[in-house]
């Protein structure tokens, strides 16, 4: 007897008595009960300790009842590990300097051992699966190494991304070196939450839509493809998300990835004719939707259920993360729709 | 005997010698002689004083010699002459501010007549089309309502567009209002500059792409359709940009647009087959492959050319506007590199 939760048997394009839901972000700012954690510890301190990571983890599927627990982390912690200087201003987001890397080097990039060096992400995940149900999967997660260049190589987040495309163009070689490097280190950090009890991965490549679709195929897809094959897709479902990629369907089909997490410009019931139904994806709502009224958000949600739910194997999710100043309620009526949304026949396993 | 250039030859898809080029944002400050000129003036001292708007709008004819000039403005002047308070700040860009917009109102907002609120943009016009031989067109333009209506909500760029998405959700008959409004403005200075002289025009929706399709086609589509329709399009070629919009290639065509300008993100073959060789299509190096060393600048352009001219009307231009810290001597690799590649016979006419 298959005794997966809903989210992992839709990944996998099985049966499902309704349509698995959680959301990228799911535990953070909008809960009132993560801004009172972080009054009293600073955000990486909420990182770095499991028992407050395990906690921030779990508000939002004690408030509402998610299918899926995704590890409270920041995809940069990677990048720390592997010798950067990371700190975060409340006011500019995470600031990252290491040295020699817009220059075209990686000095000091070293590939970390993660029980040595994100021992505490390990942890957390280790207490997680023990206190999570049978019925709600833990996901683990990871930035994908072209993201996680761009924050190297800008020191943060960027408008257009000059310095990231200003050094590939000109020292291709040297970003392929510092391409497979963090290939390595994401393999081996995901590996590592694999062994210690996460259920499902999802690979961050939420800046790789700002490339051609040429320049995507010579930078990024390889790598992706790396680590994605050398990961244990038959007992661990993998999820690729990135952001405005929908223009590259067809190489997203050749990642290796089980689920594509799509964003909000491309039509959902569109995308699945497109990928066909061997291929589960994730997705689609825009997280500013959340900010309808109630009705509105109510019938919007079942729109993108009714695209989304037309093949098997479907995760209602947001096109991005959930916004910090998102109301409360909404998420709520959000979660409500999805629980109260029929399984089709087809999701269902009939005939 | 069609004496038109060969800009607007491409537009209607007609056979040309070879494969028009201009570069969005061709007059601007990459260029050391723009540079120096706003030494002496501000920003919007150039946009309002004809003899000046000339001056620079001729610059990179006289430097690259493009096959088409874009009159030299900015899409805000639009928004102040509606009743918006306009500023360009040096660090933070453009700023406005509209009593009432962001409440969901639209206080203070008029339909302006072009030639009072507009005259200097129209002498402008009348200025270059003497100046401008037959061989080089004159393209006038106007930001769309949507990119308009962000602005005002806004009040200068934004990263996530929080307030214009509150807004049409929580306000949608009060958006559709301010957009009906912008409509009328942005089709009356259309047809103000078409009677001025200019030879073809291009809607600016550049941000469009932050809406899901089912949003695109209820809040922005109608408006960009009556703008289009009215305009002499049999006449005067138009030419529809936006970003991240590849995704709704679908809604692109209904649009009314001759020619549709595209972004990096779609592989402009994969367009072209899409769209069939009745449409005629811009585009789309991303501007910032002018960052790489000539050899393979030069062979990335032929790509797009490649892709681009592998069926009639074609205009080589980039996904975006060119960016500030261009070096020159990509503008020149980028502008020999069109002018060498050789009419494919299905340009030319030929059989």
């Amino acid at each position: 007897m298959n005794t997966d939760s809903r989210f992992l048997k839709a990944c996998r394009g099985e049966p499902v008595d309704r349509v698995p839901v959680w959301l990228m972000r799911q535990a953070g700012r909008y809960l009132p009960e993560y801004r009172k954690l972080r009054e009293a510890h600073p955000f990486l301190e909420l990182c770095k300790t499991p028992a407050l990571a395990v906690e921030v983890t779990l508000q939002p599927l004690e408030r509402f009842g998610m299918d899926a627990a995704i590890l409270f982390s920041d995809i940069l912690l990677l990048l720390e590990t592997m010798g950067a200087d990371l700190r975060f201003d409340e006011k500019l987001g995470p600031r990252l300097r290491c040295r020699g890397v817009r220059e075209g080097g990686d000095h000091g990039l070293k590939v970390p051992d993660p029980e040595r060096g994100l021992g505490f992400v390990l942890d957390a995940v280790r207490q997680l699966r023990k206190s999570l149900g049978q019925n709600v999967a833990l996901i683990g997660f990871s930035g994908a190494p072209f993201t996680l260049a761009t924050y190297l190589i800008e020191g943060g987040t960027s408008r257009s991304f000059l310095d990231t495309k200003t050094f590939l163009y000109r020292n291709p070689a040297s970003f392929h070196r510092l391409m497979g490097k963090l290939a390595d280190a994401v393999q081996a950090y995901l590996q590592a939450q694999i062994a210690a009890g996460v259920q499902a991965v999802q690979l961050f490549d939420t800046w790789a839509g700002i490339l051609s679709p040429d320049d995507y195929r010579e930078f990024v897809l390889p790598y992706t493809q790396r680590i994605l094959s050398a990961l244990p897709a038959d007992r661990v479902p993998t999820i690729h998300f990135s952001l405005g990629t929908s223009t590259l369907l067809e190489e997203m089909e050749t990642l290796g990835a089980g689920v594509l997490s799509l964003d909000w410009r491309i039509d959902l019931g569109r995308a699945r004719q497109r990928l066909g139904p061997a291929r589960p994806v994730q997705g689609n709502l825009d997280p500013l939707a959340l900010f309808q009224p109630r009705d509105a958000l109510r019938s919007t949600v079942r729109n993108v259920l009714g695209k989304g739910a037309s093949m098997p194997g479907y995760v209602f999710n947001l096109g991005h993360g959930i916004h910090p100043k998102t109301p409360l309620e909404s998420v709520e009526t959000l979660v409500e729709t999805v629980r109260s949304f029929p399984a089709t026949p087809m999701q269902a396993g009939a005939p």
